[in-house]
């Protein structure tokens, strides 16, 4: 008997996350329900229900788990697990339903624009681009570079990664070549497996004080908002560079505008506490950053391949397999992002 | 008896290029003669001639070889191998006397930003950064990329090099973790010795018709002036970067502003025809280019570099072992270079 | 409160398995019981069940997990999950226990031997060693190598592995410099996966009929035992090597030994059907084998790191963060083994 | 007009170091004089001698090299570049003729035997084996193991490589996936230049009191003889593993065949003073050496390689690129060599 799947994507779109043959080898797979961009309806869902064993969906909107009696899989494609509030991981863990998330889908292409923009800061392609632009005298020769400090290469550097999640373990094989030593500020994870890693576990403190490039790759939850201070930020060398990648929750990003504007150090910002951020926010004139409008994972690439992963891990889960290509809710994870 | 090497760097800064304990390591190998920052002159030259072992210079302004009996070497450290109408390259090689080149000491800053480069064209980091300044509307939900075509990521995609010398020695490592197929044009190697390397060897049509991205690196030669006419600008796909690294004599690069003013394609240029390019030069409007100025080993640490390898190369040559740091002076090469 | 771990390792010794400094990181984050090396008995197991959070253990052997109200992990280190007979692993799953096993301990050193005998087979060390205390010739100039196949070096050469679990992953790292094509039979694997972890899937019999060396890595299980049967073992190539690491459980012992006397392929093996394997077994007179008394797992490293990676997770688990080093039960596996 | 090249490779064999398409391949480029597997005769010689640009042959017997005026190379295919006593190098120097050795060739042959070694001691591959077949018990849980001091892996360990030429090179990445710290003596190579390459320099008693594992690689020299003498090998430690791949003339073979019978420590031996080693030689008794007969090097696959470098460095030559495949002879090198 085929294994019944709700495909349910919204708010992504079928065609923005699969590729056509990522939706045939789900089909030949699979006895594919709806299927359709807008979301099930109501009635729709409660006919289908007793017969479902997986579903795939862009948000968690279909109620308590104990309506869906085959269930066994969540996949969902939004790129964030569902919110605690919205779904109930003790009925699912409890009734061997795995909820995967796509979040691995966005690691590589998060990661290439988190060095894009390292290099962008470090050797200040953003500063000179605009110089051209403006006819600043901007040649090398000139002591036009020592205004907003020397451009310096990630050869070697200190890096400090906070949070050592999926991004971090994307991120790290771009960096490997320059042969940086990494330290990582990550209280969910123990000393002793960042040693494994090959990592150095730091505190926040001494990482901040210590890197030449620091990225935040921090996934946001209850515990860790604005954990980045205006005190903190003042820990930061003033030849460094801050690479904002994850979210904006982390940090006090009015105290970072600040800094930023007094040319403290250097940054690099794909996150922003609204987005768009407004056409008059002072983050806009801060001549040491580098601004992304959150342009790391939003792009064709990234998006298909979160239909790759569902069609990679459907095709395990239809036929026995173990899924091995997303993110399996952890309990401890869930707990501690609230 | 010690080994005596004239310290000559000029143009270059004893400062620039020497790290105080590279300049300690030559004095504790070598006989140190002059040293200072200024060339020497022909009377102090004239007399110490008979006695010099070895000659680091930035460019080769001292004669004829012949008038140093027991010259065996020579360093360069200016960033380029002395031209054959100034030294006499038949007779060094004839009375074994090394000419070895510090160009290998920009190899990876010149390749990092090479990286750099790409990244802020392929993923619109240059023209996303403007975008924010200007209060142009650039939020990634928008219709924005594709003005300016998509972004992609670097992963898997077809990247083309050419010139397979030092400079594509430095970058292969740094693309290598995005497991980019790479195609080389490189007249001055055999296809054999590409296809060992891993890389396929393409002619230059192909390449530049074939490639997402495209580095130039080639060593400016009397063969490869305007290699890249303006019919070979026009197989470059509408959807690929051309990263401009290693000179601007290689391409016609009246043509490629024009193509870049009419977005034909996406660039990256850090070297042109005069520099500092002028004002008013048209190539400083075209939004789809990232500019850079000459910055790719203009930095310290690159600098730095030169000094280290001297010194490395030095207390080789000064114990009786083979230097290995420095780039040797191949007969084919001097030839070929003109 | 402090977490509640009974230390039961038997038929393991505390001091085989665990480094000093890995029983203190226990020590330090867990209220231990017992402890000691004997089994627990049951009395004493009675009065603790109502308490206990975790339990590490060489085998389960005490009764339904149901007795245990606090229970929240299981952590094995014999080196097999238990059978399912042995445990419930529905009442696991459904009340949040995880079952933890210890085989990455095993990993290197498995791989590491399967390496060593793969080059004692390829490179005819075993048969040159032995031929040195027979007082045969020998020598490589003679005829010698050629009456027991050429030797073959590793590099470029085509290598199948039966099996890509564990095992596999520890053994793809010491591969990867002799540059092999690497096909994969694995039924518990979806082909997709394979493909993007880089191998080739193939059937078992194309596996078999291509490969140079073969490594034999699966895990034993109700559906492949003898599955490498005399028929499929005729279609390995005279030139071969047959690597046997995992288990005699998945091949016809009788056959190969007849086809390794026959001087049919060669072989290297780390398993037999009984051991010690009987004095007058015919494999011993094998000389187109190397012959290994069960010694990939079995030393002094291999276990201790059974401990620490015990330790490393009881860190985990009683700090509230995902342990992550040893393997967890896929349901699927515990299914398909039977 | 066409590059002559004169195909001279006695004592080797033309079928045994050209595959048929690299043959063709040299055909090609040159116009091949010769070309037969017994040694020119000097009749045809002095014949030919007024056109040969190259001269390819396994040992240098042609006279002095100013009887080809046009001789700009010399590839020598045998394996060791000529001695200083039959090829005038000064001349060849100061004449533009590069003299090029096939070491290269045999590099990844002999590193691929040196790990199988030393994997094959450590791991006690050979003593098992043996084991089998005279009916020793050699069970792993049995008392085996202790009374040739216990297994180890190679993971982690402190490796030692005497000498850090060519076979170094080809080691290393065999060596890199068990992360082994790695020390050197080399006294040819500035302890400057080994750091840069990642490895620590060490004096020879510390790399011989230290490693677990060490290599012994040096190329024989006049400086060398005997270097490893009885004192230098009571320095080794107990659980130490000593493999000889490159040539008994570095070490003091009596005192290491007196060490390796009192069991002082483990041995993997592919090299003699004499070959065959006599057959009542009294290494040939130790139960803690593996004995490999000369075969690191001796195989199809590197004497094929011998001529595919060959046929590289030809293709270059022949088409005015710089040969980048074989090795070239050094000034400091023929000298200290002797």
């Amino acid at each position: 008997m085929a294994v019944k799947v709700l495909l349910d994507p919204s708010f992504r779109l079928t065609e923005t996350i699969f590729a056509e043959d990522d939706l045939q080898r789900i089909h030949a797979v699979a006895d594919v329900v709806w299927g359709r961009d807008e979301p099930i309806d109501e009635d729709q869902l409660a006919a289908v229900a007793p017969e479902l064993d997986i579903i795939v969906t862009g948000a968690w909107r279909h109620g308590h788990p104990s309506r869906f009696p085959r269930l066994r899989a969540i996949l969902e494609v939004g790129g964030h697990l569902p919110p605690q509030e919205d779904l109930d991981y003790d009925y699912c863990s409890s009734h061997g339903i795995r909820v995967l998330g796509c979040a691995p889908a966005f690691g590589p292409a998060v990661a290439e624009l988190g060095l894009g923009l390292a290099l962008a800061s470090a050797r200040q392609i953003g500063w000179t681009d605009r110089a051209f632009r403006t006819g600043e005298p901007n040649w090398s020769h000139t002591s036009f570079a020592t205004e907003i400090g020397d451009t310096f290469t990630l050869y070697g550097k200190q890096v400090g990664l906070i949070g050592f999640g999926g991004l971090a373990q994307s991120l790290r094989p771009l960096l490997a070549p320059f042969g940086c030593r990494i330290g990582v500020y990550d209280p969910w994870i123990t000393d002793t497996f960042l040693r494994r890693q090959g990592v150095e576990p730091l505190d926040l403190d001494t990482l901040l004080a210590t890197s030449r490039v620091i990225f935040v790759l921090a996934t946001p939850s209850s515990s860790n908002r604005a954990l980045i201070t205006a005190e903190k930020l003042d820990l930061i060398g003033s030849d460094a560079v801050l690479v904002l990648l994850s979210r904006a929750h982390v940090i006090d990003f009015d105290a970072l505008t600040d800094r930023l504007l007094a040319g403290r150090f250097r940054a690099a910002i794909d996150v922003y506490p609204e987005e768009p951020i407004g056409q008059d926010h002072p983050i806009r004139r801060a001549e040491h950053a580098v601004l992304s409008s959150h342009r790391a994972g939003a792009n064709t690439e990234a998006l298909r391949s979160v239909g790759r992963l569902v069609a990679d891990d459907l095709e395990a889960l239809c036929t026995g397999r173990v899924p091995r290509m997303m993110q399996v809710a952890q309990p401890e994870f869930v707990r501690l992002r609230g």
